[in-house]
């Protein structure tokens, strides 16, 4: 608590009371007698300790507030914001600045991690991006490469990106394309156009933990809507959408991240329609979609939509190299050309030479062979992991069952919780992805999601039992019947 | 403007009337009879028209704001937001998006260009670029280097950054490190994290317009300083910074973009003390520091601050290749920690390919060799643009003297303007950038930006010559005295 007991005023003096009180508590910030995050006397109190109306305290306070140099937070006081030194004389960042959200990430000694949705490093085609990218570095285009380019992104990649979005019929002729940072960019610009003010976003619930934080942080009050076994509950989208009129709805309608689900056809027709009467942006986050390993290919939402609702985005982070940060996304002009701008203020646009790397990697045909491999490769790991789950999971624990991606959810019986089973495998070298990372709403905490993309299938089985040993023993000792022969009282 | 003339509401229902009245609206939208940027009529006109009372009329307007389906404008009157579809049942953005800033690029046929503060694509050491990327994909780092990132950087080039900046007396023990999407990004991450919510930016007057727009985008209200031969105004900064307590305040102490002056040594302490003495975050925009082709360096603003404000911003783009996009911020841990949260919402991390590069780029000496050659060439350029503007522009212009950087300003003797002149040396296929261009307050109607960094000493003379002889034109035009012999009236 500051101590203010030795400021002295002038009754007799021209200034009111309550401005030199201001004053005097201003340049006690600036001598660095106050510092950051200092709480200041309630009015009342300091009201009595210097024989003031509490009202001549509240002026002040209020002045110091307008400058900016305090803050009040109701129920908690006011605090000394900026204008300040710690004791020391350092800047105390650690009072200014918000709280550090909790850190996520694996311990040490983890030898099989569930808890990245990311390929598998040693299926990278390290001689094919070896040969290409020597190509590209010798070609004449290379100076041009690494010139200043557009916020649009490179125009070859472009170009390549949109005349193949046009011929799969995804893209139409009212459609633009731009280059982003892999999804996450796509997204964050978006929030950035269409959410800056007090706007509602509905998305899915359980969430990708990347798109709730962008959206959160724009400062948009989130809509949970449920995902269920066959996508996103279109009956209480509907609901949602009539009572909250989001501004924006974001859907991932293949092998969601966290559940793995897909959306089925009915679903996506009835979210286009209630994105089209309600006039609700509709943002498909489409990253998945190529890793599909059974099961026939559904439309994406964009090529169901005629009214041009629909913003596209796509990344060859999942299916090619994550280290190279290339996404984009379509949509009509008028919002590309916004999305351009607020790319240009993000950061003027995205690395060149990774576009031109991977356009030569899709138009070699490089791509498509290593997506054969990948989507082999991953119906593998798929049944890999769904027969481990069946295997190894105690009874009463579900599971989606994805047709492709790199991500299941698993449901634990209860009193199991994802975050206690997640400490005693962490024990053992295992790691995953709780329940309540991924909640906007409903706590998941009996919810893990298994990224089993990245892992060989003997790897995926040695973790799935180890987890499932886990569960297991878990679950018999919190059956234990209540001991019942109670120990004699003390006396 | 919406017909609403057949809106028939029940007076002897429970329901009152303003509800029924903001039903009905919102079911001629779900209906698509209204559409997306409809105004509707004033609430005196729709009272009158229905017979209603005009609170009536308020307080359907007010629900339906409430819901987002309308939003008002002062002045202007109610419009419909969302919920909408145009007439053709395509959603109409260009009603609904906010409208696009003036495009500003060079128009077709434009030989010589002073409007891009960017290195000779000509000058790339390409052999040497071309070499050392190979090494980069051969190397058995490559898969790792592939793979899905951290926020704060590609560790080696993190690494290599901090220990280099802590050698130099740059960076402290308690300072940490962020790579950065170029400054740009830099100062985007910062702004995000800083003027959340109404804060105020002190920012350089001319100024860099991609700083502008960063911090003007963020909701920012900007404090614009003077810049005059020696940097920035440290009085006018006293006083705004007692006036306004900015939240953040951004200098560019060498060669300034767009003026190309460089801040004294008196001055740069000036400010960091009063940085300290307020409060003030203290960002330091050093992009063009390495770029120096005459006198002696001067100390970064964070060398000179001892108390942890100063967030430093460097970048590689203009020192080798703009289209790899990597910069770096330098600043208190507490900082750092909070911007990589923010990097993370935005992209998750920096391309990885191109940060390895320029590791080994900068490790191997050959970014030293090419900034020796870089900087001789520089003086050749900054020699052959000041001789070339003492030699063509006309009395009374006056320009600033950089001692290094990729920009020069002129400001024109009136009555030209830069914007006029602009149209004039275009026609003959010279480009640079206006004033108005650079402007947060003062319009600079007079200033242009000449960026010379790009451009070989033939052809800055050639373009400075032209432009010398337009504005030479033009400026006898407007000093022809006026037409006295005025013409026999038309009768």
């Amino acid at each position: 608590m500051a101590d203010l007991s030795h400021i002295e005023l002038d009754p007799a003096s021209d200034t009111p009371l309550y401005k030199q009180l201001a004053d005097s508590i201003r340049s006690l910030v600036e001598r660095g007698s106050l510092g950051a995050g200092e709480r200041l006397p309630a009015t009342r109190e300091l009201a009595g300790l210097l024989g003031l109306n509490r009202t001549t305290i509240s002026s002040a306070y209020a002045v110091l507030e307008e400058s900016g140099l305090i803050k009040g937070h109701v129920g908690r006081g006011s605090f000394i914001t900026s204008g300040v030194r710690s004791a020391g004389g350092a800047m105390d960042w650690e009072s200014i600045l918000p709280p550090l959200a909790p850190f996520i990430g694996s311990p040490h000694g983890i030898s099989i991690s569930f808890a990245n949705s990311r390929p598998a490093e040693d299926a990278f085609p390290m001689a094919q991006f070896r040969r290409l990218s020597k190509q590209v570095v010798d070609s004449p285009e290379a100076p041009g490469i690494l010139q200043l380019g557009s916020p649009h992104g490179y125009a070859p990649l472009r170009r390549f990106l949109l005349d193949q979005a046009v011929s799969q019929g995804i893209a139409r002729g009212s459609d633009d394309l731009m280059i982003t940072n892999g999804c996450q960019q796509g997204l964050d610009l978006i929030a950035r156009l269409f959410v800056a003010g007090k706007e509602t976003a509905a998305l899915e619930d359980p969430v990708y933990h990347g798109s709730l934080k962008v959206f959160t942080r724009a400062g948009a009050q989130i809509i949970p809507i449920p995902v269920d076994g066959a996508g996103m509950n279109v009956d209480a989208l509907r609901e949602a959408v009539e009572q909250h009129r989001p501004r924006v709805l974001v859907v991932t309608p293949s092998f969601q991240n966290p559940t793995g689900i897909t959306l089925i056809l009915e679903r996506r027709k009835r979210i286009v329609e209630i994105a089209q009467r309600f006039g609700v942006v509709l943002i498909e986050n489409d990253i998945y979609s190529d890793l599909r390993y059974r099961g026939k290919p559904l439309p994406t939402l964009k090529e169901l939509d005629d009214s041009g609702q629909t913003i596209l985005l796509r990344s060859y982070s999942k299916i090619s190299f994550p280290g190279l940060r290339v996404g984009w996304l379509i949509a009509p002009r008028p919002v590309v050309a916004r999305l351009a701008e607020v790319k240009q203020i993000s950061d003027l646009h995205s690395d060149q030479l990774s576009q031109a790397i991977l356009l030569r990697f899709a138009q070699s045909g490089e791509l498509d062979r290593h997506l054969e491999r990948t989507r082999r490769a991953g119906l593998e790991r798929l049944n890999a992991i769904i027969e481990a789950c069946e295997h190894y999971l105690p009874p009463g624990a579900t599971l989606t069952r994805p047709e492709g991606g790199m991500n299941l959810w698993i449901e634990l019986p209860p009193p199991l919780t994802a975050t206690r089973l997640l400490a005693s495998v962490q024990e053992r070298g295992v790691d995953f992805l709780p329940g309540p990372y991924f909640s906007s709403q409903r706590a998941h905490e009996r919810g893990l999601r298994i990224s089993f993309g990245g892992l060989r299938p003997e790897q995926i089985r040695r973790g799935m039992q180890i987890l499932g040993e886990v569960a297991t023993t878990e679950l018999a000792a919190r059956a234990q019947p209540v001991n019942l022969e109670a120990a004699a009282a003390l006396v």
